[in-house]
């Protein structure tokens, strides 16, 4: 007999930043108090620090897709043309809702595991002059692909449209340059890099996509950028705000800070190169080879299996939850995640833990191969992962 | 030198239940898991339970706005008739919501501090046979006082349009008898009754208000009915919950079951007529003495006064929160909270810190006379107030 820790190891919910779940418990906090205007005001601050920018960042109780619709409604008016990236899950989430909100989208797809590439963006900005915006995902966390952001900005500047991007698994596992680059509209969310909870999420708002909210005409109330700068600007949300998760998020951001966001991309870097090693050393094949994020690593399971099967297993024998593949992808791929609260030794017992899954079900390897992978990473990074 | 414990005493965020704080800590778990499953499918029954319904109830990650929304624009369609009525900050919240979807709104203005009557609902329904929709508040927390939600909903149950009640602060306060009345859509939030920290709203929707569903035109994502009760029927939400909310939650409607709804309603509204009694007692003035509701009651600040002395003095003073008039109310009243997790101690202490600050800023009282009045009904009462 042995115990089994629950651990939780997913690209979001991510594990939690202990000190930000205590945090948590003073909730019994008013949201039109000097006292919550404080914690508010430094939150919001302290994001745009770690976000890089000094564009105005709004943040809303919801998940990330309603920051996601935010951007959308509040930007956008019906039967303007768009361009919409969609590499996966995520991306056919842009696709589903400009069809709600009735923007006229052109649908750039890729096949799972795949990216659009940004001259297939420069070529379809050019084909259709009048596109107001162009939306993509910075990480597309079904797949673990990642989108070459900064060089489809370029493309997207040179236009009339702006660049909504969902960076809610690319923040902190990516550089994300938004001003320098040119992004629009950047949108992430709690449970991810922020190692807290879900129930928050963010948008950054360019100037040029400020002005876009001066000619929208969609209908929107919750979700409404110009009410929540204005109450934002007064220390305060429009509507009651989820409190609890806005005490984790300081406890988060005071780490993050003190660590500094380049670090954070630095470990998932890390993490998902030693991960790709790994999984190459134990003869298993990645599902995005060709332009892998950091956020989370998608692995092929091995030929004939239920990737279901890996996942099942390393709750029963270990204790611990890891993600399946999504929608079409279910029972093909398993991810391994990196963003946020992750470090070596968590990688370690986890592909330890894959080796003796893999063994014990068929797919026989030597014990030990791939987490010497990981520690050859490690080694080789040592000197350059300082802690602050 | 004295200390000054912190207490929350508004009417939203109320003061937290201590073990669903405690519950909130686990949220190291995943949405899309079995674990989760149970958590949340137990916490829709219970929700369904406690409102005393078997109508759907659907749960959303936002604030009680959101669910609100989710009404309008999954029932309603651009240019539809609707009667708004109004007798608060939240009322101006339908009429507001209603514009920004393009409702037809015929707005029933009651003053603040006043109520629509049942009649006015009825004689606007005949002269707008065309109307689809009739919202109101059940408890308009602005001001204290309570709708008759009853007779309302006899006069539009005989109608073709439906009764969408904003309950936020309703439920847990009056009883609300949901298929009995004809209550088409009831919508609540956790931060009030519930015992939690903001941040899940909640509807309940009629068989009536589902058929609305079909015909609806306005662009919605997020808030997405149908998408959300065909999740709810897999035991997961549509897009990632707020789970440390949803865990929190399962330990309060724990609480709730065990001592009733019924007994949840009669104890705020014990309170609610102790603190009435007292404030008479004492000198002052109701802001709504002709529909007080039991949410909260709100009390006239002395002639001449400004509502904030009082509020800042319960802080200063006592370290304790209480609620200003809010809106064109704000520093013309003060509000003392009775829905949730408040009991009779609390209000001992609260009419005796209020009795000091009268009486110590040129209002004097005689101390303990504003305690009496409420001990008296705490005397009376006490014999049916039996615990679980």
């Amino acid at each position: 007999m042995h115990i089994k820790k629950q651990r939780l190891l997913t690209p979001g919910p991510t594990p939690l930043y202990p000190r930000a779940l205590q945090a948590m418990m003073a909730s019994d906090i008013h949201h039109r108090t000097e006292d919550f205007r404080t914690v508010y005001r430094s939150a919001l601050k302290d994001l745009k620090e770690v976000l890089g920018t000094t564009h105005d960042v709004l943040m809303f109780s919801s998940s990330g897709t309603g920051a996601m619709e935010a951007a959308v409604s509040n930007l956008f008016s019906r039967g303007d043309k768009a361009i919409v990236c969609s590499a996966g899950k995520f991306g056919e989430r842009w696709v589903e809702m400009a069809a709600a909100f009735g923007l006229d989208a052109v649908v750039l797809k890729a096949e799972y595991g795949d990216v659009v590439t940004p001259d297939r963006v420069e070529a379809a900005l050019a084909a259709n002059p009048t596109a107001r915006g162009v939306f993509v995902q910075a990480s597309e966390t079904s797949t673990g692909a990642a989108h070459d952001v900064r060089a489809m900005a370029a493309a997207v500047a040179k236009t009339e449209a702006i660049f909504v991007i969902d960076a809610i698994t690319g923040i902190g596992t990516m550089p994300l340059d938004i001003e320098g680059w040119g992004l629009d509209v950047v949108v992430g969310g709690s449970q991810k890099v922020f190692m807290i909870p879900p129930g928050l999420a963010f948008l950054s708002l360019s100037p040029k996509a400020w002005r876009f909210a001066e000619t929208s005409n969609l209908p929107h109330y919750y979700f409404n950028i110009k009410k929540e700068k204005k109450s934002a600007d007064a220390g305060e949300s429009s509507w009651t705000p989820s409190t609890s998760l806005i005490l984790g998020l300081g406890a988060s951001l005071e780490y993050i800070k003190q660590l500094g966001m380049g670090k954070m991309i630095e470990n998932a870097q890390l993490l998902a190169r030693a991960t790709r090693e790994a999984a190459v050393a134990l003869g298993l094949e990645l599902f995005a080879p060709n332009s892998p994020g950091s956020a989370v690593t998608a692995v092929k399971a091995p030929q004939g299996w239920d990737s279901g099967t890996i996942v099942k297993e390393f709750k029963s024998r270990f204790g611990a939850i890891i993600a399946n593949g999504q929608g079409s992808m279910k029972g093909k791929i398993f991810r391994i995640a990196h963003l946020g609260y992750f470090d070596f030794a968590d990688l370690f017992a986890v592909i330890a833990a894959l080796e003796i899954i893999l063994t014990a079900n068929g797919f026989p390897v030597t014990y030990g191969t791939g987490v010497a992978a990981v520690q050859k990473v490690y080694a080789e990074a040592a000197v350059q992962v300082k802690r602050p």
